[in-house]
């Protein structure tokens, strides 16, 4: 039994999009990272900047927000139409899910393998820089705003704690491995996959 | 490279014994689980009933009691006797550490593999049926009473929250997937493994 499905919750500049690329691949699986942006665009009639800045990230500012605020409640609503693509992907399968809280959303689904792909400061900024290149503002920086406001975003609208191991099949750090090592780990879990319940107590 | 420790920290039913023995096998690698006990009776001069017992669990009113309480000191003691003993192993190394709070003994070292394992309570209650038989007590009530005491030890004595994969390379959960597949999974990464520092953030 191959899982049907595999999710990549992955931090910052850990390779998880990379990997999740590979295994997708591997697998002859629909890849979806930003061509998800598109699909959400056109379902929720949101731009597609609006999408790939708000889909994932949140500010703190956001968070404290009450509800009452106008561009809080086009986050909601983004991630409403967000979780409509996310459901309709995984009722035809055989796709990898790049972020997007897609662990989450697909909790109760039988049939997926569920991955959080992490690394150390020195690994991520090292990848950063070779990905991404150089900008105005520090690698520092650019990392602890990222970080900042992706996990405020998960929180927020999952409930659950940033990188607790019981949420996933498998936790990789990526900072010692390589990262085609990782997607074959990954592959091999998933062609071996026996669908059931997961982890029950969200505490 | 490959790496020269691998740490399996494990809860109740998991199946992380069973695996560190697999790895322990495949790569050639002493094995150290119910052995360690003698090891640590030895150094340390307690009861090896005494290191069984004391030596990964602890009562949630002991971790309450004041530094000034006679088993609290013997405690107290017990880990650092287990803590010179894993140590010596490591300095060795080519072993595989089941349990003990090793993966936070030996988190300065770049040469271990760092893995957790655990599964849902439906998986653990049939592998402690079927591995260590029906007793008088209810199998919820075995599995709670060890998870508390096994949690409480562990986080006592590293300040760790139980099953934060930021501490761990391999975090797996062995209730979807077969415990042959997840050794051969650590396997290969102690194979490809680069030695390195690992997370720093201890938050």
């Amino acid at each position: 039994m191959t899982a049907k499905i595999i999710t990549i919750t992955r931090e910052f500049g850990s390779g998880g999009r990379t990997i999740g690329k590979q295994v997708a691949a591997q697998l002859g699986y629909d890849f979806y990272d930003w061509n998800l942006v598109e699909k959400i665009a056109a379902e929720s009639g949101f731009a597609k900047e609006f999408v790939a800045k708000n889909g994932e990230e949140q500010d703190r500012f956001m968070s404290m927000l009450a509800s009452s605020s106008f561009s809080f409640n086009l986050n909601e609503q983004l991630f409403e139409a967000q979780t409509r693509v996310i459901l309709e992907l995984a009722k035809k399968g055989n796709c990898v899910l790049v972020g997007r809280c897609a662990d989450f959303l697909l909790r109760n689904e039988p049939n997926v393998l569920s991955c959080f792909i992490f690394a150390n400061e020195e690994a991520r900024k090292r990848r950063i820089l070779e990905e991404y290149g150089e900008t105005n503002e520090s690698i520092d920086k650019r990392l602890r705003d990222k970080d900042r406001r992706r996990k405020a975003h998960y929180q927020y609208f999952t409930g659950r704690k940033w990188g607790k191991s019981f949420f996933y099949d498998l936790c990789i750090d990526t900072s010692r491995l390589p990262l085609e090592k990782c997607a074959q780990m990954i592959v091999e879990a998933a062609k071996v996959y026996e669908p059931g319940p997961r982890f029950t107590n969200e505490d």
